[in-house]
């Protein structure tokens, strides 16, 4: 375990009879506590939050920022976390996020700021300018390298992350003021006692489950096609990101640096990835994004190839007693407009101010009312991003009559600084 | 038959090797030409308009005043034209053409000019600020009243209108310069011979179908519901429109003047008019409107109570050799949005400045580029009735996560000067 745990300072908050600790026990109890465990390694905390993604990240270092104590359970490994391949378009709100807590430099260096992104239609691109639209920029720089930038601070800023817990989260009480986290590591029962649990697992992680179904509802729509993606290392075709609909299909031509480009086509789910030798995706990339851009593609070797299914997804509530949910463990947009990691900012945004006005004002409607306002923001990305994905795909039933109507849609944006002002407010995220 | 024709002034213009003749011809040929008809009453003009609705209206008005000859003919009387209930919102476009015919009388004493309307969600309004947005107006003004003018001037303009043709029209010889129309009128046979023929006969009309199939395409949506309307001489619930999706369904709260209301109320197509007594379709306006507007509806018997069905429907091309089609014959819209009319209006604009530009300055090029530049706008008017229609009705197939999303767009509309704007600039009508 990470050392700097037992350097932590100790104090205490008192707000009512609750008495926050932030000194970490690890206490060793001498009595079963998990089946397979003999005994139990015994964590105490402010905030026990799930899962080592972007949004726990954040949360954590957030937390730990304004002194609050916290801790991160995660159930993969350091490396594993950030071998996962992920979105790579920042809106202004998590950048500013990232700025607040000093873990900026490597994407200030590395990252690109991008002034606009363009729709194609199989012949032309269609610009949107969101500088000159709606004054803002959004950053390309990959949700691994926020990762690995939020994970390397970690131990500088006494943000305890206990890895590799596997399968075995559990969350418990939430309904009182002393919920607690349970898992296993290395064969050996492990628990974190805490004020609040935060769910930041990801849409197959275990916190939502602890919340009682008789109040939950669940919005879903599952894509009947998934986004074959590669990565290469070349120069990307074009300075800006490429969204496609061609009559073929989608396309997207997307990068992570000067160096290296991500491009996506959508097949359907049934796909298998060895019909798809990287010259044949090439192929289809060049024709999908059209004349105009098929000649600036450098191709290349696949790093990486794969197919991920698309899906909107909304769970409600997003707080439950003292447990509260944020990013894709409440909710899953598809990756068309980028709003996945950029949402689960926006929830840390709100919780994280929510959080730490409860532990250093006592102010108890910030959390209460952070369900609410999270839910609000996420109801707009989910809408712009299902608009986008139905904008730029064909959607199951579509005949000609809704092939016309995208073009009509793709022709009308082309010609109106007022759709495309509403485009560009929504990609370079709404106001918090 | 109308004594005008007969005192119409012989002007000839010769443009390579064409002679056109604006003098009428009435012929009795001796051979039989239709089936039953023993003796063919034989007419001469440039162009000959097929249906009496306000785009042949319009389009024949805007030909005489630029003195060219021309004729229409319709299946039914003026009576049954006139007994027509239709949309009465009138965009600029529309307006502008009645202005420029100086039919605009009545419209300038008894139109309503509309600053706005509103989106509501079942509970609030949402207003969209048209004036204030894109600095246009629209006027509130029956289809009726608006074909009534045109027919009314009619006479003194030296616009011939052959009524009660009844389902006998046929167009023939597009291919050729030489198209001619036939029909029967209280069963004798007619012919129309010209140099054009404009199809302004309606969805249900034959001009259409002159078009060899070879080179025609149809692209349609047929929507599970229909719009139970109801007309009464009741003052309206609010000085403008109320488009209002609730939870149990759509309902539109529209007015042709301050002492007449339409409302409507979207059912299932199989629903029989029957099931909807006066009180019950009142009660659940009064539901669907929702609370804010609830109060304010006077409720009396119905004048005329129906079910229309919606439909999106293109027909392409708009234009094949000497036939031109404009309006209903064409292209169907959703009534919501009240574009069919305008989508006419535009038709007519465009098709009358290219006969006129052929007819008096020898132009053929405008001629030829109609149905192109009359599509384009078409596009965009079914896109924008097909995303408003979409966004205020339970589409097929929609469950709980397209109604958030609905719930949540109309959100966003409410939030977003940029989304506004471009559904005012929609509503209003995009420029020619």
């Amino acid at each position: 375990m990470d050392p700097s745990l037992i350097n932590m300072s100790a104090k205490y908050h008192r707000f009512g009879r609750y008495v926050a600790s932030v000194t970490f026990w690890p206490v060793i109890f001498c009595r079963p506590f998990a089946g397979e465990a003999t005994m139990t390694q015994h964590w105490k905390t402010d905030v026990a939050i799930v899962g080592a993604g972007p949004a726990g990240l954040m949360l954590g270092h957030l937390l730990r920022q304004a002194g609050i104590a916290c801790m991160i359970v995660e159930r993969q490994s350091a490396e594993r976390v950030l071998a996962r391949i992920r979105a790579g378009v920042l809106e202004r709100t998590t950048t500013d996020l990232l700025d607040r807590l000093g873990i900026n430099a490597r994407m200030q260096a590395e990252g690109h700021p991008h002034d606009g992104f363009n729709l194609a239609d199989g012949e032309r691109l269609i610009r949107i300018d969101i500088k000159a639209l709606v004054g803002k920029q959004v950053t390309v720089y990959g949700q691994t390298e926020v990762t690995k930038d939020l994970i390397d601070a970690a131990p500088d800023r006494d943000l305890a992350i206990l890895w590799e817990a596997g399968d075995t989260t559990q969350v418990h009480d939430i309904a009182s003021d002393a919920p607690f986290v349970t898992f296993e590591r290395n064969g050996q029962a492990e628990r974190i006692d805490a004020r609040f649990v935060v769910g930041c697992d990801g849409f197959h992680g275990p916190s939502r489950r602890a919340i009682p179904t008789a109040v939950t509802h669940e919005y879903q729509f599952a894509y009947p096609f998934g986004w074959l993606g590669i990565l290469a290392d070349v120069p990307p075709c074009n300075h800006e990101l490429i969204y496609a609909n061609h009559a073929r299909g989608f396309a997207l031509a997307s990068m992570r640096s000067d160096t290296r480009s991500r491009y996506y086509i959508d097949v359907p789910l049934t796909e298998s990835i060895e019909a798809w030798p990287d010259e044949r995706l090439w192929d289809e990339l060049a024709t999908r994004l059209g004349p105009a851009v098929a000649p600036h593609i450098v191709r290349g070797p696949a790093l990486e190839k794969s197919i991920a299914p698309l899906r909107s997804y909304i769970f409600t509530p997003m707080q439950h007693g003292s447990l509260f949910l944020a990013g894709d463990s409440a909710h899953i947009v598809p990756p068309t407009g980028a709003k996945g990691l950029n949402l689960a900012a926006s929830d840390i945004a709100y919780l994280s101010d929510a959080l730490i006005a409860w532990f250093t004002k006592g102010d108890r409607d910030a959390v209460a009312g952070y369900g609410a306002k999270a839910l609000a923001r996420v109801w707009k990305a989910e809408r712009f991003s299902w608009y986008l994905t139905k904008l730029m795909h064909r959607m199951p039933g579509d005949g000609d009559f809704e092939r016309a109507m995208q073009v009509a849609e793709l022709d009308y944006i082309a010609n109106s600084v007022a759709m495309q002002t509403a485009i560009a407010e929504n990609y370079v995220g709404l106001p918090l």
